[in-house]
């Protein structure tokens, strides 16, 4: 039953026409209370329909409320329906889903009506809400998901800690990366960790996709993040909140997204981002290598951790 | 009489071999104050010379100030004239037009002797002063005009109200943009409006380009904007003032100009600005579209508008 | 024997098979404080073994401490040997030389075991310290070098005057630019100077490269900088300390590096720069154009100075 109905959803999301090979993803969040009293997303459920199997990837995922919340990962062609509960004790205030980068219809846009005027895209105590997404050609990219609803004002609650990532990935699998000083285009496949850094005011907020042993691990704040000398690595650096950052990796460089500007250092306001891939320890060797926002006053206040590359 | 002198006007400004094409405007723009105590310019007249016929734009702009001043519109090729009156009231401080990307020599700067030790071009009470400028090869893009003599200390008052956008457009009139998820090629003869949104520290002042109805459409602070659901529509987003912002547009993504950098939320700083057309609602339908500032401070102190998509 | 030690030192660094063309740059710098309690590097010694031959161009530097500190100029391929003395009065802290973009071992990091927690690769009072790095393709570009060890707390002093920039020109001695409004290549050999333009809260801090003379020239706080009409100028735009900025330089455009977008006034965070190379006057003739922080606060607090072009 459960399968058919997952068939039913592939046809009405996709159309006709559409390439077979595109992925259903059926997700469920939910937004709770930490016990600091910061907010966050946690991952209740993830099954994946491709090609006719359904596939649960829960486990994946990190147990427990994290900050940032779940990583989601879609391939360019996928969709994705992203049901949210509210499990904010305590509250009975809207809380919302508001995503970046990939397409979906308004009533999936994760406001209220105090913001849109016409409808409410959040969920209740005992009412989740239901948002779905399109992982359409032009979405590739590092994108960000957040609350749009909750707090006082109603503009979100996403600087309390309701934020994630949400990273599409190109149909052909390959991203343009500079690897032994070259510019060349890299093979998804063959990177086997994703560091994920949100900088919110003085603190780094990380996780690890680690494909190795296809696990999301929380990081927390200001963490040390690892890999073996040669490995491909790929960061996503985020920006929330309201400082500007410039985010620094020592004895690396990369290049601009979009671009041929090699860097080390860039600017990052709040949900701007950069996202690159590394060859770790290329040309420096093995270290521990500093990250850190660039602006003095926020290394003052601490805000650094270390890109650890062994042999 | 009038058009003998235009004729000279234009002989004298192109020079000997210069494409016969290029048109020269006389632009006649006032600096006045608003009963709020802000500044603004105001249109009082243009007329275009264009191979050999004289055509009067005055009307084409909103009667009065207006916050931003009025958007000038060169092509590629074309010269402007454009003097500024004094019109400030209770003030004899010079003002004036200091513009951004265009070529002009060192006498229509719009800077005083205190800055540049050499020359005043600014404006006094009862004496207008006249800049040229030239939208030569090399000018394309969306740019800035603003007093840089007025005020306390003698850098301009553009904080105050007194700035204007310049557009000057390619010759061949096309603009890159990403359009169903393709790079490509638009036609700016197919774009019907564009939005002007200035942001200075938490607030949007905007202006709207209608070319249905020829008309610049003073829109003030975050402003709804509005487009039928396909239409391609083009924004031109500026900072101001002293603080740095993100600017994001929902349910939308375009390319940083000049790269091929996928983006929603983009880096905005004082007189930094991002260009980009979009297809309105492609992908995701009509609806309320938001855009706001995404550092949360500004919005939290309510710097958002819409941009409402219409079946 | 100085000689024979240089051979030695070039077949070491360079490896079998490297290219014979590359150069072993042996560098001495010193940290020293200033009467007015600032800190600063000077020069001490620079010699360069190039094909065979001991170049010493220890005398194209300025004497004495300045800000920013001298200026290293690479070419892809070459390796620096910088050795730094500490010689600030008073004080046993270490001192360091933490560099941007180029390979380097963590060995020459310029951090201490409090961030790092494996190895002190600083210099205090007596005990010099040698960093090697090495300008490997895909190093091309503008660069910083800056203090990372002293003060209080640990992160280094480069918000007190311990910076300075490094360039690594490309082997082919060509960087991209947009003249007489086309894009182009440039030959580094036609560019007579070069601006280096540091942005420090309210304070441009400057220096000019001038290859006329051969002559590093220190500028100090917001400078006249100058060419005559029509000469190739480079400008090396850095940010420091924890203020954003935007630059903006009158009557000039540019391209930002990497990209085709065009700009006169750019978003410089801290420590990251822009880099260009302009045709002084071009389309505009002779002038005082200035060159400022477009940020209004900055601006009203005097960052400014002025590119004087003349006949």
């Amino acid at each position: 039953m459960r399968r058919y109905r997952f068939f039913a959803a592939l046809i009405l999301s996709l159309g006709i026409g559409a390439p077979l090979e595109a992925a259903v993803h059926h997700i469920t969040l939910r937004a709770v209370k930490l016990p600091s009293g910061q907010l966050a997303y946690e991952m209740v459920r993830h099954q994946v329909e491709d090609q006719g199997q359904v596939q649960d990837r829960t486990s994946h995922y990190a147990q427990g409320p994290t900050i940032p919340g779940p990583t989601l990962v879609l391939t360019e062609g996928d969709t994705a329906k992203v049901t949210l509960e509210h499990g904010i004790e305590g509250s009975d205030l809207p809380v919302s889903i508001h995503v970046h980068g990939v397409h979906y219809k308004f009533t999936s846009d994760g406001t209220t009506r105090t913001l849109s005027e016409t409808i409410d895209s959040v969920a209740y105590p005992g009412k989740p809400y239901t948002y779905e997404w399109n992982a359409a050609p032009g979405t590739v990219g590092t994108w960000m998901y957040h609350d749009h609803a909750f707090g006082d004002p109603l503009v979100g609650a996403e600087d309390q800690g309701l934020f994630g990532t949400l990273i599409v990935n190109p149909k052909d699998g390959k991203v343009e990366a500079m690897i032994d000083g070259k510019i060349q285009k890299v093979d998804l496949k063959d990177i086997k960790r994703e560091f994920i850094l949100w900088m919110h005011e003085t603190t780094f907020w990380g996780q690890e996709l680690n494909h190795l042993v296809n696990r999301q691990i929380p990081l927390w704040t200001n963490p040390i993040v690892g890999a073996r000398l040669g490995e491909l690595v790929r960061f996503h650096v985020i920006g929330l909140g309201t400082a500007f950052h410039t985010f620094h990796l020592h004895g690396h460089r990369w290049i601009e997204p979009g671009t041929t500007h090699v860097v080390d250092t860039v600017n990052v306001g709040p949900i701007s981002r950069t996202a690159f891939v590394v060859k770790a320890g290329e040309g420096v060797g093995p270290g521990d290598w500093h990250y850190h926002c660039h602006v003095v006053q926020h290394m003052q206040s601490g805000m650094m951790g270390k890109f650890r590359v062994v042999q």
